[in-house]
């Protein structure tokens, strides 16, 4: 770069150019540009950087500071120093209190989906919205219990369960109701679902400390869509023999798991069906659907939502209680519900090493989902929502709840919408419904021993609507990026046929794979020039554009690296007429010879796309020049940013090709390659005339 | 687009500008510039491209054309018609004796790395070099034994041998050296091997038929780099034993396997070392480095490569057989050698199963190693490889010499590096080769038998001096490139403390990873004029650079998509001064407010590194125009490229946004922004003055 010799060869190219083409910087080469324009700055090592972050860091560092840190990790004080009661207070109530009602049936539904005693999902709705109210930062969040992660929850445990008991559990074919039978071993269940949350609140806290909150980038769009509509559908499948009240089958391997589930329903249903079950589930799945629908249509004028779960609930408790459906007609009931809240017990550490895999998954799901969703309401209300103070709020809720029998928690999307639309503004809006819930759990348990599991089943089939409408999603990607298309329908179509974990590991691969695969085969364009302007663009959209003779003008439309090159080497020789084709062996007859003669002369590639380039696209880039040049066609480099100029030093390009055949604008390298041949044609007329 | 008030709309800002501006179109908006200069291609339906496709083909479908492009499958055919024996005789010749004379003894030493009796790693040198011949398309390839997948071998054999007798072999505490134990269940090792070598040579034929070369893009080159630098640590390491005649540890687990594996072997040397072994292994080893030093320093002068390997092994034949050097010192030696060609026999396919993986795993890393060998090449003597002919010439290698006795094949570099050196020109070079080592099999196989084993290991080891000097590949790409550095570092690092597999599992999940990695926090830079022309450069690099007041022009290095789209937006408000961070809770006592209000009132976004953009980006450039709407600030977009134009298209950006606020260039985006600035403050000065 600072070679002598170079310099003077720019500088005698320099002035050659100048006197020929009008004395702009953009006419002239990169090296002259930059030598008049730039300045380098010192290069900084990797201990610089360090030393001057410490030094900015204990800079700002005071007791204040400190403090005040400390403090931010704890949103509640903040907001509650800035309460405004006026303002806040009417909405936050009525939200609380709109929340709360749709927790009751909620929860206790989602606690028989996570085969726990339907009680444990009231806990969920209880203990995580305190703690996710003092450590949280998005008002608009429901946290609790949660259709998807309640369906993980229950795999797991029964992961561990199945392991020692196959033998056993095979000849148990006396129970009529698996969720009867999972009761025999309740305690079991309940001791594996709070180490399942204690586990989940580390793994978050963890990537909270570490400030890994950024890894949920990864966890996009497309992939959170495919992926909650596919496991929508497994808790939809988990509810289908609740809803017509038969047992559910046991041991499905996780491959095409969903039809061999449906195949051993329909032999369960001819056999075991319960017809006033089923109709009861049926019923309440008409009324609760046209209760929503009435719902989102009225929303705008209605500020609260009608609790038609609960209203539905109670309903049906009443009529269970006085027509004795158990007994009668033996519809699955709740049964017996302990009262008051639950002592706060140790978790067991027996069955760590089975769990922690479930546990990063299930963490990964919920906090992916719950970040989501809080960044979406964040966006929508405008404030400030942290990755890490999020994980953090989260990991702190499973892990204290799981001191109070609760299994793991998320935030659900159809209750934080409930939450938001009825006029939730602070974070007490959890208070509120905690107070609720708690005096439910406390004062009113006993009365919930008579609902129907039906009913349950179909709450949470309602609620999935959501979800199901996501597969529109879909033909959103499907119309506009062929990318997203994929990401989505890989995880979707892995989480339906395989499972849930399954379909999060091959989802995350995918996305990783498609990130790779997009800058394959770019486009690969000739520009032209537009009229008399500076502006260069692609001639088959842009029928104006002119190319002159023997110049070529091509851009890659990717950064050029390892894996693209053989692609750009291959289209680069196909651009400009050099082909590698070997003659046939067996002639056709009429042949041209000599195809491997370009009649290009100069060959100008626009870098402006190239955000990056490695080792090898350098390597292949000194390559081709002096490829080229021996056929006697010059390659000119233009529009490169500092990144690539910057390894294009490091790679002594330069040096290996001769310098100067990088220009600053196309335009610029398109003159000089125009003025040369003009050159050489004025040359020969004058030889020939001589 | 076509919407009529939106035209309207751009007509009335285009004649506002053009009274404002010079009347050329990059001043103009994208709107006008598209409508004047832009014709739409006709969107082709993927079946519309399927037809032409299936047309293109046809048409060109001939007799001829077929029979030619049968005979390109085999490149034999064209070698021949066009041989020309003045000019490339002499030299395939010569090289084919080079290289025949270099196979003798490394074929038998990595026999014995593939724990198979040595004439194997002759058959190995023997079979797939005739057949390579008749289908590859690389003259300068030497096909045969290689270390690596030698190794490779051993392990897989060894999986499975291990399973069944895993108790058995605890007991077997009596014999002496590996080598001989080995031998035990000769037979059933080589039919394992073969069962391998058909088994990798079938899964190279199908990604050949399913013409899936293009999937070695993926194995990149620091990639390969540091994945065969770690390999040749394993390969050097389970040479140790065999020259310090002791045994060979066995049942070593993947985790951290080769401290494990010296930590054994230190064990084992204090109690057997064979001090005669020994000092031959190391004579060796110290007469062929000189050797070989001095060939590579007179290759220039010398044609002919010295047969060192071949001269010192006949040396120590001829001391072993008089000395008997087997008998008096127990010096482990070849042993008793088959004569003759194997007859061919039908490879066993009952450890299919457990070697399928295993064939997988060699297919993919002998393929890369020789596809990037013959890619070197082709590019140095300007020939072209194509990898799905190669894949099928590797393919039919591995499967036809599969029921000749023979273990996966594959090209090793150094071989390859003399075939080439050496003269030889074309594919017959490859013939000439094999007919001497048929000769030596044939007739001189049993002249082999006293050949020390120490001695074979020290072949080994010097010939994995190319190896561990690609080493210094770390140094260079730590200089130039932190991706390719951490590439090379994580699978250097994961085959050198687990195994080679998990290495190659490791090296491809992170070159994924990386490129996804690579585009998260790129360059986010402001833009300034340089003087009076219309570049626009980093201000911060280019000092001459100047901001015009209340504007900020910024480009984001890198295309936008989900996983940068948060960093793109925290940034962005960062540049143009939004702050969301809360005042601190207890005030520090002066403090400013009003931060939220920027100072400029313009932003423009210079589009050009925006290769790709995806739904995710759209909508958050749509949201972040609404916001800065809000705050009163304009958000001018230039130049977007096509793709983007066309994604933007698709999700109505132009309908959501105002029209009109995307530009052809950066230059023109500014003019515009001066424009309205200028005409604000002179209707200001106007009304102030009125």
């Amino acid at each position: 770069m600072t070679d002598r010799n170079e310099e003077k060869d720019n500088d005698q190219e320099d002035e050659l150019l100048s006197s020929a083409l009008e004395n702009t910087p953009r006419n002239v080469q990169l090296q002259s540009f930059l030598n008049r324009y730039e300045t380098r700055q010192p290069k900084l090592l990797f201990t610089d950087h360090f030393q001057q972050h410490v030094k900015r860091r204990c800079s700002s560092m005071s007791f204040l500071y400190c403090l005040n840190a400390l403090l931010d990790m704890i949103p509640i004080v903040r907001c509650l120093k800035e309460y405004n009661i006026r303002k806040n207070l009417f909405g936050d109530l009525i939200a609380g209190f709109t929340v709360s009602i749709m927790h009751i049936p909620q929860g206790m539904a989602y606690g028989v989906l996570a085969t726990l005693p339907s009680i444990h999902g009231l806990y969920v709705s209880f203990f995580p919205v305190i703690i996710y109210m003092i450590f949280g930062t998005c008002p608009h969040l429901s946290i609790g219990s949660f259709a998807v992660v309640s369906l993980m929850t229950a795999q797991a445990i029964e992961n561990v369960i199945q392991l020692p008991m196959n033998g056993m559990r095979n000849n148990q074919t006396s129970f009529s109701f698996s969720t009867e039978s999972d009761l025999l071993m309740t305690d079991e269940r309940i001791n594996l679902a709070t180490t399942l949350a204690l586990l989940v609140g580390v793994v978050q806290l963890s990537l909270s400390f570490l400030r890994l909150g950024f890894l949920t980038v990864y966890l996009t769009e497309p992939f959170i869509s495919g992926f909650t509509t596919g496991a929508a559908m497994h808790v939809f499948t988990s509810q289908i023999p609740l809803l017509f009240g038969i047992r559910t089958p046991r041991g499905i391997g996780k491959i095409l798991k969903l039809p061999r589930f449906y195949v051993k329903i329909f032999h369960l249903l001819y056999h075991e069906i319960n017809w006033m079950s089923t109709a009861i589930g049926l019923v309440s799945i008409v009324v609760l659907y046209v209760a929503k629908s009435l719902n989102d249509r009225y929303k705008s004028t209605i500020r609260i939502v009608l609790p038609s779960e609960l209203i539905l609930m109670i309903m049906w408790t009443i009529v269970s209680y006085f027509t004795k459906l158990h007994q009668k007609y033996s519809v699955p009931v709740v049964g017996e519900i302990k009262r008051g809240l639950p002592t706060p017990t140790i978790p067991s550490f027996e069955s760590f090493n089975q769990l922690i895999i479930s546990a990063v998954v299930i963490a990964a799901v919920s906090l992916s989902i719950s970040i989501s969703l809080a960044k979406m309401f964040s966006r929508k209300h405008n404030y400030k929502v942290s990755s890490n103070q999020e994980l953090f709020a989260y990991g702190m809720a499973n892990v204290i709840s799981s001191f109070f029998q609760c299994y793991p928690s998320a935030c659900p999307l159809g209750r934080s919408v409930v939450q938001e639309g009825s006029g939730g503004k602070t974070m007490l809006t959890g208070g509120f419904s905690s107070i609720i819930l708690g005096t439910v759990i406390i004062a009113l348990a006993p009365l919930l021993r008579s609902v129907p599991m039906t009913c349950l089943s179909a709450i949470i089939i309602v609620n999935l609507k959501g979800f199901f409408l996501q597969s529109r999603d879909f033909l959103f990607y499907f119309r506009i990026n062929s990318f997203e298309c994929i990401l989505w329908t890989m995880t979707f179509m892995t989480v339906l046929l395989f499972d849930v974990d399954i379909g999060l590991y091959v989802g995350i691969s995918t996305s990783f794979i498609i990130n790779t695969v997009r800058t394959q085969k770019p486009r690969f364009v000739t520009l032209g020039q537009i009229e008399k302007t500076e502006i260069y663009e692609d001639i088959h959209r842009f029928p104006l554009a002119h190319e002159y003779p023997r110049v070529k003008i091509l851009r890659f439309n990717e950064s050029l690296y390892a894996c693209n090159a053989p692609f750009f080497k291959r289209k680069l020789y196909e651009f400009i007429d050099i082909q590698f084709t070997q003659s046939p062996l067996i002639s056709y007859g009429t042949e041209k010879t000599n195809i491997n003669l370009s009649i290009y002369k100069f060959v100008v590639l626009e870098c402006s796309p190239f955000n990056y380039i490695d080792t090898v696209g350098v390597k292949l880039l000194i390559e081709i020049y002096k490829d080229l040049k021996k056929r006697g066609i010059q390659l000119y480099l233009s529009e490169c940013r500092s990144e690539v100029r910057h390894t294009l030093d490091e790679m002594q390009f330069y040096d290996k090709t001769d310098s100067g055949s990088i220009y600053v604008t196309t335009h610029g390298a398109v003159m000089a390659a125009k003025y040369h041949l003009d050159n050489e044609t004025t040359n020969n007329d004058q030889r020939s005339q001589v």
